[in-house]
């Protein structure tokens, strides 16, 4: 008998039809002996509606009155599971982040979590209760409802899991676990039965959007066993998802590379001719966050002629408010000029193998050279190198790396 | 200045146009200096959407997860007056019944009310913020969510209002006050001034559905200075509604007979020759009870052959069942036989004035006479006579009441 948090999004709750469908799969798990506690996200649809409405009385809605708001979407779905659950002859109790003490600060939209009291759920538990908590919410010290922003119903299950000291923490959602890439551009691309935390984070953060990378970064520092599954699969014809496993566990067996992420969503910018000057980075990109855009990448080369060129990338829905920013910037800093480019594209090669094995780099730049795929922007970590290439070549690149470093074949 | 509870129905805040309206009107009590608690219902339609979701699932839900369900309504709309009138430049929060820590027993769907925390509300007002509450819901001792039950944002504000010793509490509603009679039957019919809470009660049970009449009994309970008020009328020219009074501080220029009430949603049943023996009125009650029928009139005659007539009315809705159980109940008692008549209404003089004018029962027979209306049923109490009358009399028998009682003319 395990304790298992399973958390299911909004797709999977968007219908009393597709809700009966999630009280079957937990009904299965809690009859072959588990105690259960189950996370949902709102009707899919359902926040973003609430959202609008409070558009429509305030351009800009008050964080407080809007988290009051939202918070009712969950609130809604978790009733109706209890329901569900109550007709398929368990015990269920529904609970708000409030009646579970999900205790968060007040930063209202964003709320970060303080406590979890889980008296109430352990009690439940032991009364042979399927315990359903609303995802996404909580309440401050006041008594004050929070949200935990966009995807927070992930970091809710991961949370309750850690809080719980459950077995397992299952992600359910519309794939069946986390691939070496996307199968719609490399139809080799396999399931990994693991990934390490790690790498789930580069993963997520590069476009693969299976968890939200709040819920990976909190299961990393509780140590909670996380696992992707589909919801979709018919009951009893389950695949095992993706286990997000401690590096520690599994270097032994890990590959060099785990995956080819990409992300299309890019733009980039070089400021050229820049004096090279302390202070200089910050007048760039002080004037780009001031304007609350988001930086990726960040490239700086001292060239012989004591000026440097300032390369990074931004969201390319920043990329015409960021280049208007630059050309203010350009004359204050008496750069030569602006370049910018929104036809780009970033893939990168993620493993913690290559901590080990510092050839992949070359690999990487060989394989696209032999491709003809020329290369504009180079940046590494620990666990990952990435590269900025014309969008043009998105899949041609990913399929030549996926490729290279044998991710279409052998034990993932 | 005062402090004021308002209190708005589900079609005063059916759409964010319609809030900004309430907004309007709350900030123009506010300019004029009172502290104000805003109570609201949930958007008119919600509340039954939100049912029909649950039954999808269980043909009786259950009650405390349909509570947690249906409290989500009233969370919306709070949440949303509080935003407009944040965009009017006031000071403006809203709580849920959890947030005021407005206590019940935990019936759900049909809690009682046990205590009220005003501390919060009292530190709001102080510092010169409206405060919003969410009606209609509560919570209980556990922290469960709980609802009053249908209409129950009335009786949210009359408790509020008795908790904070409010000045006042402001039913806004869609028509301007309580009228002597249905005006769309007597084009004649008056708003009145006042009218007492006894009045209220008989006036709201036989079908001048204005207020729902817990809130009623729990103002007189309390003392609460209750008005009702339209929420349709342009600001700046409102009337000023109508006051329910306590008898005491009335009588002297109370008139005889405040109004005639109507129901025609009744239906009448007679047990003929019914043994007279003790246990008769039980047994066929009972019966009906235990069917969860309720039952309004009841009369038994004794005949002079020792047998009784006994003759009940109920909910027309009930009808059909009523009639089946009694032809049951017929054979273990030896009744004679069952008449049955769904083509009836109910017609009543009220007035607290009746008590020191016994003139009024027979006043009322004469009149109806006058009209060759023949009278069914009878029925009275200390501040009402009621009658059964064929339904096709229902106008005419109001109007004629309604004239021979002066309620067309004189001040009300």
């Amino acid at each position: 008998m395990a304790l298992i948090v399973q958390k299911y999004g909004g797709t999977s709750v968007a219908n009393t039809a597709r809700i009966k469908n999630v009280a079957e799969r937990v009904a299965k798990w809690k009859k072959e002996g588990h105690q259960m506690v189950v996370v949902l996200s709102a009707m899919s649809g359902e926040t973003n509606r609430l959202i609008a409405l409070a558009k429509e009385i305030q351009a800009h809605p008050n964080p407080r009155e809007l988290d009051m708001m939202v918070s009712t979407g969950e609130q809604v779905t978790v009733a109706l599971l209890a329901m569900a659950l109550q007709e398929l002859g368990l015990k269920a109790k529904s609970y708000t982040g409030t009646q579970v003490k999900f205790l968060t600060d007040n930063a209202y939209t964003k709320a970060r979590i303080l406590s979890i009291d889980d008296k109430v759920m352990r009690a439940d538990l032991d009364d042979d209760m399927v315990v359903i908590v609303a995802g996404f919410q909580g309440v401050d010290a006041e008594g004050n409802i929070t949200t935990l922003g966009r995807g927070g119903s992930d970091t809710t299950g991961v949370a309750l899991a850690a809080a719980l000291k459950a077995d397992e923490c299952q992600i359910y959602t519309d794939v069946d676990g986390v691939y070496t890439t996307d199968p719609r551009i490399v139809p080799e691309a396999r399931r990994l039965n693991t990934i390490t935390f790690e790498e789930m984070l580069e993963m997520a953060s590069l476009g693969s959007k299976v968890l939200q990378i709040r819920s990976v970064e909190f299961a990393g520092k509780y140590k909670v066993k996380l696992r992707v599954l589909s919801s979709l699969e018919e009951l009893g014809k389950e695949g095992p998802g993706t286990l997000i496993t401690f590096e520690e566990e599994n270097t032994m067996e890990q590959p060099i590379i785990s995956g080819i992420a990409f992300n299309r969503d890019e733009a980039k910018l070089t400021v050229l001719g820049v004096p090279d000057r302390p202070g200089i980075a910050y007048q760039i990109l002080g004037a780009i966050a001031d304007a609350n855009i988001d930086v990726d990448m960040i490239i700086q080369n001292v060239g012989s002629d004591g000026t440097t060129d300032f390369s990074f990338t931004v969201n390319r829905g920043d990329y015409n408010k960021a280049q208007a920013i630059l050309e203010g910037v350009k004359a204050t800093i008496g750069a030569r000029s602006i370049s910018a480019d929104n036809k780009i594209c970033k893939v990168s090669a993620v493993g913690v193998g290559m901590r080990s094995h510092p050839g992949v780099a070359s690999k990487m730049f060989r394989t696209l050279a032999e491709e003809g795929i020329n290369i504009k922007m180079i940046s590494t970590s620990e666990i990952k190198v990435s590269v900025v290439v014309d969008e043009k070549y998105l899949e041609l690149a990913v399929r030549a790396l996926h490729k290279a470093f044998d991710l279409d074949q052998g034990v993932a």
